[in-house]
């Protein structure tokens, strides 16, 4: 096990009904900037109950922050909520509304422009911020991470803060979710977890099982998270699922990985594709072009997750390839690149990007430009 | 699944020669007391490490927290903090020196008896608190709870106060340890999840996943941390997941237990047993004695940790219990009353307790007086 450090201050308050508790959470003196992103939360109610609950405080409320949220639109929040003098923010919404804000959160305290934060990468200085979470996906409502779109350069990078003081998380808010929503937030979730678990095998026992339990909560609910998104119990594994996939918990003295992320981060910004969906198409393609690197957990994993014992150690990596890009094509998710309409010139950009950017990504540092094109071309 | 708020703040910092981090984690300004139980961290070095890193700072040490920590003692380290207006509290040893500390830290800003304290069952104002761990049992590092013994009255009660603010784990500090504590700290592991996990089932995945886990990894690390308490990785195992057992991760949205916990801590306090050996026998006690109540968990713990899926359902869990008694005994530790001298004379006194204190523990609030002595019978 490598040494670590772990600390993830962020309040998680689980269950129907919270949202009530918020004028309890948010201290009284404080002028609220509240953030939304388009108008699902007044189609469901969350926006009433979140109004409701907040009825005589002191706040204001920004809309428009987009899937993949822009610093085109968040620059604009940040001049808001400082013309505003705001000192808290409430991001409602999924894990766009909630990245977003974290920008936001940092830009308000932050004399120059929006996106000089995110070239730099992580900022500390910032404004508390909270979360009533709509949208189970990308964990962003207890860790301290951020990914920010630039429309105007298609570019997309990841961006570190705060954690958020506290998140509030009811499942019944999932329940007028579509279901491709769902879908890429199970696939999300199912990828976020094997960035931090297909790795070198026998770092910590603990955290491989750890990892697991939530691959198989996944696997075991996602028919009927499909199929009934009103299922309390369904919903609320799924939604917890989503958190603890990556709040730093399944991390603890083990190395990560995160190439697939980063190629994925590319997709959307080069096509708009949604984060989950690019996932479950890059993860084949990354598993099947470093299969002998992943050897050892791929052998672990297939064993486990998808009980495939039989046969020599290369067809039951092969066979547990396929499971798992079989999962993700029964979520009902694209798992070709070639489904999207998308091939060599994106392919041509992106090792064209990697190269220039000079960065080596994975686990190994071995993701350069000609392997991401080696990994695109395995999902073509 | 149910509520439930989850906010753990503590700071992990976890590996080897992280005690050298010491001096950047305590404010400078601080006046400190460092708390510690007997000699053995000045054997194994851990005391040289802790006063090295901490050269120069002002701080002041007090000695002989005993096992099964007592207020008795705890007094003197509370009116010794008081005259010297001591500002920050670091505990070097295991569970029992941190659980006394949480009672030293909010008897220092108390102005009655500390026992008060315990009898009130919680006070949240308290001097800051960090721990360096040496011994991997109670998870007290983790989490806001401590219990302390009063000798003179041979009460032992559960008090809960603050969560430290940073606890560093070196596995090398286990490295000393005798076989015995190892063998303990493993039991007092395994039925902390137990407490959390052998209850009503289907209330939550995930956290049964998490919890089992952690019982998969105590037993398939427990032949070698008896075996060579030197190898780093498997003590790093045991060390994170004594933490993890007990630091509020493995119990959001489901139901406890804690009967057996409650019947155990009364063994420590008539007879000095140590933690870890009462639970290794009384859990035997209350799966035979509640097999009808715990029956879908145990035919899944059954299945999931002990591999056992042949027979019939009352089969499987007679094969369970017994399996889990044996894992017990493999640890080198007593699972039954009798081996340890025990017998009448106590199981009517802990009758005489609980009927006493009319409170009814467990998870279906069944555990009376009557309910203790059978499940103390079962394990005679």
């Amino acid at each position: 096990m490598n040494n670590f450090i772990y600390q993830n201050p962020t309040k998680l308050i689980f269950g129907k009904g919270e949202i009530a508790r918020l004028p309890q959470l948010i201290p009284a003196d404080k002028r609220i900037m509240i953030t939304f992103g388009g108008g699902s939360v007044k189609r469901n109610e969350v926006y009433d109950q979140v109004v409701k609950a907040l009825a005589g405080r002191d706040f204001i409320e920004f809309w428009g922050i987009e899937a993949n949220p822009s610093v085109e639109t968040l620059r604009k929040a940040i001049a808001l909520g400082k013309e505003k003098k705001v000192d808290f923010l409430l991001a409602v919404g999924g894990g766009s509304v909630i990245d977003g804000t974290k920008l936001i959160s940092a830009g308000l305290l932050y004399e120059g422009d929006a996106w000089e934060l995110v070239l730099k990468g992580s900022y500390s200085k910032t404004v508390p911020l909270a979360t009533v979470l709509t949208m189970a996906a990308t964990g962003s409502e207890m860790n301290s991470g951020a990914v920010i779109s630039r429309y105007e350069t298609q570019e997309k990078y990841a961006f570190y803060s705060n954690y958020p003081v506290f998140s509030i998380l009811d499942p019944e808010t999932l329940y007028s979710l579509p279901k491709r929503q769902i879908a890429c937030g199970l696939a999300d979730t199912f990828v976020h977890v094997l960035e931090q678990y297909m790795t070198t095998p026998g770092q910590s026992r603990l955290m491989d099982r750890w990892a697991e339990g939530i691959l198989h909560t996944v696997v075991e609910i996602a028919p009927r998270a499909l199929g009934d998104e009103r299922d309390y119990d369904t919903m609320s594994e799924y939604m917890l699922s989503a958190t603890l996939a990556l709040n730093d918990m399944i991390r603890m003295g083990v190395t990560q990985d995160w190439a697939t992320h980063m190629i994925g981060h590319e997709l959307t910004a080069l096509h708009g594709l949604t984060h989950g969906a690019t996932l479950a198409i890059v993860i084949n393609g990354t598993l099947r072009t470093l299969h002998d690197q992943k050897h050892g957990k791929l052998l672990q994993y297939g064993e486990r997750i998808w009980g495939i014992t039989d046969g020599t150690e290369e067809e039951r990596i092969d066979r547990t390839i396929a499971r798992t890009e079989e999962f993700f094509r029964s979520l009902g998710l694209s798992t070709r690149l070639s489904e999207e309409g998308i091939g060599e010139a994106t392919i041509a950009e992106i090792e064209r990007r990697f190269t220039a950017s000079g960065v080596h990504h994975g686990e190994a540092g071995n993701v350069d430009g000609a392997m991401a094109r080696r990994i695109l071309e395995a999902c073509l």
